[in-house]
């Protein structure tokens, strides 16, 4: 069996990787909001960090009622509790990724973790 | 105390992000290739799952000996125990993102995680 799962996308508005990749250790989703619109709903987590990175356009995120300006380039991490909801600016779309973890679940990384060979 | 952090990136040819943004449950690089360049080694993980996103450009992975070509738009999921490569193509370069993750560590997401408020 294969170690590894690829997927090639397309421009879909919203694409969820979980599934489709048999990943494991994260949720990641790829969104595109078109000018003016936005998540119709706030929501928070009761275990998930979330870590958003934003590849084109801008827009706003609402994070505890604080306004908080996006643009390409920007990332941000977000504790489990926060109220949080995604806009497009009214001139442009946004494109942006979610990962979705468990928050402190990460143990070792980079230089602990990994084995050069 | 926010319950956020943010950063803005330039085009760096690698930045790591679990530092910046205080990341508890995932690394997050992003990286850049020129074409013709490639990683120096191959490695492995002990614990990490990696997942894997081009954003630009082509080139090429090296996992377990197989050659998987990559574009933009494409997305990997690869076990820790697999020896792993990146190469940009002669043409082109590639910027892509990385992200670890411990594998199995994800209990809930989305629907059993989020509350909609």
């Amino acid at each position: 069996m294969k170690n590894f799962t690829k997927t090639s996308l397309s421009n879909e508005p919203r694409v969820e990787l979980h599934d489709t990749l048999n990943l494991t250790g994260a949720e990641v989703s790829i969104n595109a909001l078109p000018a003016g619109a936005g998540v119709p709903f706030v929501h928070s987590h009761k275990q998930n960090e979330e870590i958003y990175g934003i590849l084109e356009g801008e827009g706003e995120a609402l994070i505890d009622e604080e306004r908080v300006a996006l643009k390409a380039g920007d990332w941000l991490r977000i504790s489990p509790k926060a109220k949080r909801q995604f806009f497009a600016s009214k001139q442009s779309g946004i494109k942006y990724i979610c990962i979705q973890v468990k928050e402190n679940s990460l143990e070792n990384y980079t230089g602990t973790d990994a084995t050069i060979l």
